[in-house]
């Protein structure tokens, strides 16, 4: 059986400091998009894969909550949260002068989350959009006669050999991007570099009926058994507009108990109830690792 | 004062066939990020703007979200649901042996909207990714002696004069993006050209304790007083990791006893309410409208 990681690429984006940072020395494999990433666990072609869950700017967070509920054979195995950092780097042999570039690149997202610093520090720099922020990184490093900039993490500085000129040129400190890590089954993925914070367990809920208070019903499932929630969500279900389900993160690791009687009450109320996993969640610190 | 609308560009993205929905004939300027759009209403470069809240191929619904709640000053006075629909095109050179294309084009997203169709009808063909939908029909436009094609709306097809050779080649029917209409204040907007579907008023809550329960009080506020609840999703503050605020948007229209009421009792139990608009919603029903 293959000991392959998928991920979200190209190299130098924020899902490779994921990666890199629950993962040490593995073969890893980049795809494309997320649905490839989804099916390239699902089809054995490697074990586990890394994908954005939340707030990512390489990937659509709808995306992948959409491809997990319709395909249910994958479960979340653990959680890693990084800090979303963008800087400004430049070409080395532009570094002196990094003050004379006339264009920066980034992806659109990167670029509208530094809107503050372009609007008020560069406002002669044209924007410029590629797809993807490591993309940006690789053409300014391929174009040392140029005085172009972009804007990207500290992976791609690294990747492509730029140097940073500006530190964390994003407007919201506190910017973090939730990633996850898929497999077929549940799974016991023990992180030797970094320190589990603590345990969630994540279920797709949809609602019986469509009635006033019908979630308030539900989240009285949970409240009177003490049960914290994370994180909850509407979204619509694909078969058409105003019908709901609920993603909903419970702060606890699954249990003999107070989750699966919570689950079995749900029911009775005619909810159904999908669990997408029980697993570890990790910061990562920005410390670095070995990006192999 | 200023009569333009302001939108997130270029020519040919879902928030242009947003725009050409509810605006006639009036003089519109495209941006290219949110926070630009954003900023027009605020500094009276435009009366209105129209920009993607959910599930947007163009942009990021948290920036939205972030920029309208860090500004604080405009307010939310229309949405519009436009369903997303993807086409695969070609130059009309091209159209009678379109399926030699060796190349497809488009937006990240869109292409991975479009998985399905591209792993089982189009194996042979290469994804390429270009930084929008409109930009990929533009460059398919350009280049009629290469055999290529670009995934895109019905809209870029007019707009670049391309032939449409395979329709709604995207994975789920009954996507739908929202998008909404900003402005200085609060301001009566009637589309002439589409029926009212009905009213939001969208809330921001934010929890005066981290509690379990604590949301589920704030639901009680709603429950009792029968007020439907479309749409409820938490989302981290900027002020780190683990503190959540909401956003709720009610079924209804701001009236002179129950949402004021609920808004009281939200802040006599410790929340921050912040009430992001109260508006009316429309359904673009695809038919054809003037793009100017």
């Amino acid at each position: 059986m293959t000991n392959k990681i998928g991920y979200l690429g190209p190299r130098g984006t924020f899902t490779k400091v994921a990666v890199d940072a629950i993962f040490n020395g593995e073969n890893k494999q980049s795809y494309t998009t997320i649905p490839e990433c989804i099916d390239a666990v699902e089809q054995g072609e490697v074990k586990f894969s890394v994908v954005p869950l939340e707030n990512a700017i390489e990937g659509s967070v709808n995306l992948t909550i959409d491809y997990l509920i319709q395909k249910k054979l994958l479960k979340i195995i653990s959680e890693i949260v990084v800090p979303i950092r963008q800087h400004l780097m430049v070409h080395p042999l532009n570094q002196s002068n990094w003050k004379e570039i006339n264009f920066v690149y980034s992806h659109s997202h990167a670029i509208a989350q530094c809107h503050h610093f372009l609007h008020s520090e560069m406002q002669e720099v044209r924007a410029e959009y590629m797809t993807s922020t490591g993309a940006a990184a690789k053409f300014v490093s391929d174009n040392p006669e140029l005085k172009i900039g972009a804007i990207a993490n500290q992976l791609a500085a690294e990747e492509y050999g730029l140097s940073i000129v500006q530190k964390d040129i994003h407007d919201f400190t506190n910017n973090h991007t939730r990633f996850v890590v898929l497999h077929k089954d549940n799974y016991e993925l023990e992180s030797k570099k970094m320190e589990i914070k603590g345990h969630k367990t994540t279920l797709i809920v949809s609602l019986g009926s469509d009635q006033a208070g019908a979630l308030h019903q539900v989240l009285s499932v949970f409240a009177w058994r003490r049960l914290n929630l994370s994180k909850i969500e509407s979204r619509p279900m694909k078969t058409g507009l105003g019908n709901y389900f609920f993603l909903i993160d419970v702060e606890e690791k699954m249990d003999d108990v107070h989750i699966p009687n919570a689950i079995a009450e749900l029911e009775s109320l005619g909810c159904k109830v999908n669990v997408l996993g029980s697993y570890p969640y990790y910061t990562y610190n920005g410390l670095s690792v070995n990006h192999n």
